[in-house]
């Protein structure tokens, strides 16, 4: 049987991205790995001042919500600038690329499919 | 082709629940309807003070995270208390309910399957 859970993001560990990401950290809030989620994972992205997320493309979809600081999203060939409050739809197979353009943590949830 | 979408949740409709879910309102912020999201859809649930969501079950999960004010969720038979930043999974076929337990508005994500 699948077990609910609850826990603050502060808890789960912010992994660093690495290479192709400067800034970026990942915490996996609910995933398939952890939880059995069935269908979709739920993950927070911060990104440090100066901070970007990969340049990538892949054949399924983000669903994002931002939660404290500024920045932008790369959409295919435009640029959306984000702040908190903002819900940004990057379709399947889009270029992509998150930047922090403010002075603080850019912070962010970012749901995709399992 | 399936579009983009950069949209502030202040410009998405506040649809109220009704009968089951006094004080309640949800924000259809990404979905298959509008943007064609493929496998799953973000919602913006709020509860006004004494607000509660429907206490109801389902075959599909729910992956939440709470924004602001104080709640509670029921799963199965226990209830959890909520404060901004939680992360909750609500599995497949739980018995589950929202309450605000605060003074102001409870606002929390809420992501299901398509």
């Amino acid at each position: 049987m699948i077990q609910p859970k609850v826990i603050h993001y502060s808890e789960i560990e912010a992994q660093v991205v690495g290479a192709g990401a400067p800034g970026a950290t990942i915490r996996w809030l609910i995933d398939k790995e952890h939880d059995a989620a069935p269908h979709f994972a739920l993950r927070m992205i911060e990104l440090g001042p100066g901070g970007e997320s990969l340049h990538h493309t892949h054949a399924y979809e983000h669903e994002t919500y931002v939660l404290e600081g500024l920045g932008r999203v790369l959409i295919d060939e435009q640029w959306y600038d984000l702040e908190p409050g903002d819900a940004a739809f990057v379709p399947p197979d889009a270029v992509h690329q998150f930047a922090n353009t403010g002075e603080g943590t850019f912070r962010f949830l970012c749901a995709i499919p399992v």
